[in-house]
């Protein structure tokens, strides 16, 4: 099958360039008699659309949101939902040098060599810019997963050197949307904007690591084998631009772990465990606990310093940096990092539903 | 769909409980014409099979493959080929005490939340054994990759704190499979026996990680957007039994880069970088370069010391490790990183020709 | 799986109600580099499209199409293709009376059962007019099936009582869309208006048959077992509205034949059979004979008569027929009829690509 | 997605070639705590197994199933359930040969065109003995159904020239497996025998038609668009070997029908329509009345004559009928039949709980 649609039961298919017409989702299995609308999915699109702060591209895209179909009367039809952004502040002449020249780092050279042809503008298909469609059906699946309970917070907890040391247990991740870094600890924070005010100046740009929260999941969801919920979470979240890793609970650290350190003991039921280094997840399979992963991100690859690189004939080119670009892409990452999860769990959500 | 396929073009479904009658494998969409046998196939079990050193279980199971369908004189029909591996070494009666009690970091719990019935022998569908199946299934799609000249080599590159410290390409891997540790570095391996005689004698266990190369691969494999290439990567390794992390290329140590330093240059023509941050993938598309990542193991869940634990009544209980189980599950894991590898490439390998 | 996509390898999901804002339909998989314009799919949409003559509904759709990503300079990109066709003459009070009310024969009820609500405007989703998007994406196929010299030819040969009699052999399918009747054979024409001029004038509809006969198709297309060539077809033929049977080759005269009657010798060789019994397919392959089979059609279900029927508390009320509607649907499902063998060709075409 | 696998949530994989070690099938998303065990599944296979009376073929297959996984304390586990059945009247002799030659009407050619190798024994994959897998995974869609009080009833309708003149609803439906014709009319069934009787002798074979009713379907089951509950039927039926055609309800005759005559008018509630040309089902979604379909049968390829044909190299053979069939497949098909619509409506069920 091909490969712009994901989710079984609730099954999202994107489209779009980055530089054409417009992108858009399309999203079948959604429940009937949801209360939707454009509100809430413009409140999610806001938080990832560009232009919003001096660390983020200064495109202009208000990624205002159209709803074409699936609804009646303020609630789902159970049909799918079509759901539009066009394309306005689109600059194509930004990218007319790029026609014939592969960019370090980019998808340029490997898209032509998948499909011999290729939107040069923006990395067409390949730009980040259809994430906005992620973010916007992740909308309506929160709103499925708030009717059951399950939350999602999710935040910044590093910019290249400067690590949030608290685990996410101490720290208040109700105001994460609020501050441009999408991060809850102050001090964090601060060395941080220092540091990406640094990599700006100096045309550079900077990685990071988001954490993510699900709570109020309840035991049984997820498939064993190979569906199991967390491979279906690194799945979406692997697929995320700019995604180099994925890990849940103890993650890498579990490699250096023994067995008598790792294991979480169950308090006095099995619902619940004296510590969480499943990450909320046993077999696959939710254990009620938290479920709690972290994904890093490379740091963005157009850099606003000349570059050395080559065109498609092979011929030796320098690039300068041209074009709109955030010198770190993780703050605006931070809300489709919740849309991937918001998919999956409701996606699994369905799952349990039909396995009952 | 239910959760025991694994693959589009080339595609999977595994079968079988550790103490049932038998687990197998169905494999569907393999080529017609290719050269496959029994040999072929139990080599690859022969590697992964327990009871081979004192560092694994000492359940005795030969893993006698059967080819049951979808072979015409020694070559493949393009029908399903379906491999069943009868259980031999089954000693239910070792869990019997584990009918109504859950043990600590394994699927026990969830799957009695998910199912409200469970087999508890050996934990059932839950069992690392099930990857048996994997393994043989990934041994045929290694015969078609091996058409294609594509070559895998994994190895264990950590155990607890022991870690190989050069990078794959100062290794020679070629022999990996000759020593019971799966690790291609002298030196390491001798800690890692060290590490493990202790662990095993305090009835504990470690956990370790895994890296894999996959060589040859051609620019123009994978899928953008939701099946990039590393994504369908990281499910298949986070499906696997006790994986609790992924990263490729330069993974979670990109979060701490800068662009500068991050960006693979482009050599002489675009089909090699002078670096291999990017893992080989660009855009979720191979370049042309090594395909390389990581995987994280958690250890053994099953300790041979006391623990507490709790029954499905919430009452309780003191588990004593029983029933056989390695100390440390990462060199035995090597061969399903490899197969599970093997099947998402020749996956992708069949997607591309249709793409063409 | 939701139920609004079909195809594996060339995937079509359509979306819209009647009388919401759009429909539309997103194509993924399609090969890169094919030449296709608006025009290419409007030509196919205008021959769908109501409103063209006295014996067709007399809303007046343009149904213009948009082609909002996918393309580039004129060319198919290999990302996903989404089309979006704008209602424009929708008349939702011509529905007032049918929010509560259950029209007979219609499936205003069971979606009313399925979902507990529904967009009783013109049938909602139900609406015929959701296969505007199949004809689009039909039109993207075609192109692709033409390299491959593939070509289908499609008309009515029943509507009510009146039936072409010679075999599609002795009918020149060349000129079918000159007529509003989709009728190669000029005597049985006339008789069909007649025919439907005097059901027009009794407020009554009149059901039929379409043939389709695909010439070119190469031998080795299809698969075998569940996803066999004629399966696929008649899945994609029983999806579209009113259809009510599928036959293929001998059909259901096959079931009064004798073997020795059916069997199609070869001629000199495999290549060419002297008889198509078969329907040019064997064992869910195409055998490169002409594959051809027909689709059986009820009447239009919207009377302009009186009818008795029941509203949603079980109170019997009387309708009187409103809306536009087709006195016969038969004509106007030509191309959706030849839209959805294309999309199953393409399909198929594709995963034989995979499978060599 | 290859061709071997069949329904959404509840997916069966068939394998086996009919003169291999074995067929069998894995039933993947069956939920848990059914009770099924061997009997219940060889109650159906031996509905279906030959060598049953004078005219089916005389090899002797006991079709002994085993349950392989999936089952723990004779309850289903919500694990895959795998069955095997070993080929054990193999005679691969009597088909040596046809190793270079193609029969008519048979896939030998098609499946040496699709894939350049083929088992020519027996006709390998594309022998009737693959449902023999079918209604073993149909048997335990049928405990599901049961549990839903959903109910299925089948018979042969017509063998050549000779029609059971009765609708289904004036026959007694509850003995057709006591007769080896599996048809519930007395009179038409001797009819039928004379007939076979005469076929046989002259070594020819002939066709027929089955008729299936589900009843007790609830209404809201199904989906809209493409996957239609008949849509999905139509595909389950054209994917059984020999079947060329389907219609539901009024089927064929609607060509013929007008809208005044075919609608179904509501009884006292929208639960019950007086008549039921619909067959059931409206907009892809059933009704709640029955759900009634029948399927057309070409008469079998193989004879007992002297038939002309070519092999491989294009060079003219007369075949001589060999091997042992059966004159008519239809009552054989019956089961068939059944269990196929048993999976469909077993997969729609799960659907429809996911939806909810």
């Amino acid at each position: 099958m091909p490969g712009n649609s994901f989710g079984q039961l609730l099954r999202i298919t994107t489209f779009g360039e980055s530089h054409g017409p417009a992108i858009g989702v399309v999203i079948d299995g959604c429940p009937p008699r949801l209360k939707v609308n454009e509100q809430i999915i413009q409140q999610d699109l806001d938080k990832r659309k560009p232009g919003q702060s001096a660390i983020t591209t200064s495109r202009q895209e208000d990624d205002r949101v159209e709803i074409l179909s699936g609804m009646f009367e303020g609630k789902t039809l159970g049909t799918p939902i079509a759901l539009l952004i066009r394309n306005k502040d689109a600059r194509p002449e930004d990218y007319a040098h790029l026609k014939e020249t592969y960019r370090p780092s980019h998808a340029d050279f490997t898209y032509e060599a998948k499909y011999g042809i290729r939107d040069h503008r923006g990395g067409g298909r390949a730009s980040a810019r259809e994430t906005a469609a992620r973010v916007a059906a992740g909308a309506i699946a929160k709103v499925l997963l708030a009717k059951e309970k399950v939350h999602i917070a999710t935040y910044v907890s590093r910019i290249g050197k400067v690590k949030v040391m608290s685990p996410y247990t101490e720290l208040d991740l109700s105001g994460v949307y609020t501050n441009d870094l999408r991060c809850p600890d102050k001090a964090s924070r601060e060395k941080m904007m220092t540091l990406l005010t640094k990599a700006r100046k100096e045309g550079d740009t900077l990685g990071g690591i988001i954490t993510c929260v699900v709570r109020n999941c309840p035991a049984g969801w997820g498939e064993p084998v190979f569906d199991k919920l967390h491979a279906d979470l690194a799945k979406a979240m692997m697929s995320i631009n700019a995604a180099k890793g994925f890990e849940i609970g103890s993650g890498f650290a579990a490699a250096e772990m023994k067995g008598s350190e790792h294991n979480d003991q169950f308090g006095s039921t099995a619902q619940v465990t004296l510590t969480n280094n499943s990450g909320g997840i046993q077999g696959g399979i939710s254990n009620g606990m938290d479920i709690w992963f972290r994904v890093a991100f490379k740091p963005v690859a157009t850099l606003m310093q000349k570059q050395h690189s080559v065109d498609k004939h092979g011929k030796p080119v320098t690039l300068e940096g041209k074009g709109r670009h955030d010198p770190c892409v993780v703050p605006r990452a931070v809300p489709i990092v919740e849309a991937m999860a918001a998919l999956v769990l409701a996606d699994h959500y369905l799952r349990w539903k039909a396995g009952r």
